[in-house]
């Protein structure tokens, strides 16, 4: 029989899937050079070249069974030995191939990470704003996401707010960083003060507390900074990646899980994530997607556009009066709208054809996101727009 | 807190890979040439060169955000397209787009087909033989799997026994034809049997029950047949097909779940897959792959191999004595092992580098499992032990 559970989902849409469908439409009728779709975080620049040659030489001189054979459950040992040694060098955490799982992006990860270290019951912590998706990720798991609101003043974390919320029924945090949708990198401070806290209530609770980082955009930094590696700052750490964004590559699903060398039973993590893959389908990445990344753990795709896609948005949103904290990285950028209710200042926006996304569902009420993967030229030709949208619609901004 | 039932389950190993393992080991003294690896069905043609050749004019011509830009989550609609066109045509069932969802492989298809019509605490019927696999599957989505005893005599279904299994809490019939581990192909009048009961059935109870169709080696026939296609007997059907085995491309963990279009709710089943993808953290098979893959539908890679070591090895099994059902298809052969203890029979085998599969786990205690997707030579090489074997340990046979 029909599962109602999810027959019901159907009825709530991703507000960002209707948006971005909208503009779809809309570039039909005005063309959709026109369309300022803010809407949805699909990388735009390409690929590095050096993927696709790899791509090609495998398939022109591999065996059949070394690149289309079954990958063994946990990832390609090759692969997961390349992660484990770039991981070290970059980042000083010791892993080795045991602690590498490879997964069909973050979300592969995440599934396999917060079900390895909860049950059903148990309560998962993580900080406003946050991904919407999140919310089914924990939610289907049978685990419990919980969220601390947000600190409006510069989108670090909360803490006094997260340690009412902390109980012993928490047995894992989630956190993203840099942050979709503020655009903030947590700082070496912040995760410093997390470890703490976690420290201390794992002594508290007497029971482990893990820290699962969601981190798709850490590659992408600007001001040449390098965004702080949080498995660096604790040890119960379980770091979520995926190449989609630093390698414009999310079509191919591909990513990992990098259980941090000194986590409890970091050991066995690895392969009780292969056995959680049996109940959820899983069984790994595609075998020569994961042979070609691992040529290129240390490229990216060419990402200077999104820092330039910031600034210019950054000063044109500040100059017109917009509170908005400046983005350290990511492709996005989170600013609070110019009425209490986003919802009505994105439709007003809309009449503009500025396609941007009210942040209710990130647990920021008041805020919008918008996603600058796109143009540069196309950003430049949306500020004039954005600036005749405020002037016309908001006289006393 | 590390989540304890996982971590409980690597105690329990899977006897196949604890058997391939040790293949593995006793290569490195003896040579692998000289291990007799009947245990893993992993497929050892080559995938077609129209396959590579797509991969690689991908690569070369298209546009990064084509090829590698995120996939809508039921799949790339040229794919869906494409695999509801061919499917039509084969089978006679009249798919559309909106019937196609595309996933990870059988097992990535199993997940999200189980999910979309039972719910925690049903029941789901299968038919010894079966894949052990089955167990997790199933049981990780909360419902009950139930196994109807083999029957013996050809490996068709065991009706009388299915009957007395059925009940109201019954939501699901999970298939597996042609079959792994019995190699048997489901005859039309198997089929016809089988929806005939579960029509009565769904009227008696009041409610639908889906038929699961497991058909990853449904074009891996012998003696120039078609296998029954199960979807075209009966309405309710979800198909999961894997290209693992017709294509050579387990690695690549790609397939799909075909939903009948005259099923109940035929016309949202794929779209709650979306919604049950969220939670499992699936989101789609690689971009590319499904790309390449949908030029090569009606391809297969040259699998007459696999008919040539069936017939050697069912010649020389019947001729030294064996209980053994002639294969319509697949890579595997299941013959009665010579003394009750299978488990017992299999490891004298291994004293003979013959690595045999006891079938306790495929519900069919006494019997074996050969999987013989290796290269014909071996084969050949291995009938003369096989039959040392069965002489020197089993004078009486």
């Amino acid at each position: 029989m029909i599962n109602q559970f999810f027959k019901d989902m159907l009825k709530g849409r991703s507000v960002i899937r209707e948006l971005a469908e909208y503009a779809t439409e809309r570039g039909k009728e005005i063309g959709y050079e026109n369309v300022f779709d803010y809407s949805l975080g699909n990388p735009s620049v390409p690929v590095p070249e050096a993927y696709n040659e790899e791509i090609i030489r495998l398939h022109r001189e591999e065996s059949s069974m070394f690149l289309h054979g079954y990958s063994p459950s946990p990832g390609n040992p090759l692969a997961r030995e390349a992660v484990a040694k770039s991981l070290s060098k970059r980042f000083g955490v010791p892993y080795e191939m045991k602690h590498i799982f490879m997964a069909s992006g973050a979300a592969g990860a995440i599934a396999h990470a917060v079900r390895a270290v909860t049950k059903p019951g148990d309560e998962v912590i993580t900080f406003a704003p946050f991904f919407p998706e999140y919310g089914p990720y924990i939610n289907h798991t049978g685990a419990v996401l919980k969220v601390v609101p947000a600190n409006t003043a510069d989108f670090q974390i909360n803490f006094e707010k997260f340690e009412e919320l902390l109980n012993e029924n928490v047995q894992a945090v989630l956190i993203n960083t840099p942050n979709n949708p503020s655009g903030v990198v947590y700082s070496e401070e912040t995760l410093k003060s997390l470890a703490e806290i976690l420290e201390k209530k794992q002594k508290e609770y007497g029971h482990d507390i893990f820290l699962i980082s969601d981190e798709p955009c850490r590659e992408i930094v600007f001001d040449g900074k390098v965004s702080p590696y949080p498995s660096a700052f604790y040890d119960n750490s379980l770091s979520c990646y995926s190449f989609s964004k630093s390698l414009s590559l999310p079509g191919e699903r591909i990513g990992y899980v990098a259980v941090n060398p000194a986590a409890t039973d970091a050991d066995i993590l690895v392969t009780m994530m292969t056995q959680i893959s049996r109940g959820i389908g899983h069984n790994c990445p595609s075998s020569s997607v994961q042979l070609a990344v691992m040529k290129c753990l240390e490229l990216t795709a060419d990402m200077s556009v999104y820092e330039k896609n910031m600034n210019l948005l950054y000063d044109k949103l500040t100059e017109l009066g917009f509170t908005v904290v400046r983005p350290g990285g990511t492709f996005y950028i989170f600013p609070k709208a110019l009425e209490e209710d986003a919802g009505a200042f994105c439709m007003k926006a809309k009449e503009y054809d500025l396609i941007l996304v009210p942040a209710d569902n990130f647990g920021a009420p008041g805020y919008f996101r918008m996603a600058y993967c796109i143009d540069t030229e196309k950003v430049e030709r949306s500020l004039p727009v954005l600036e005749r949208f405020v002037k016309e619609c908001y006289k006393n901004a």
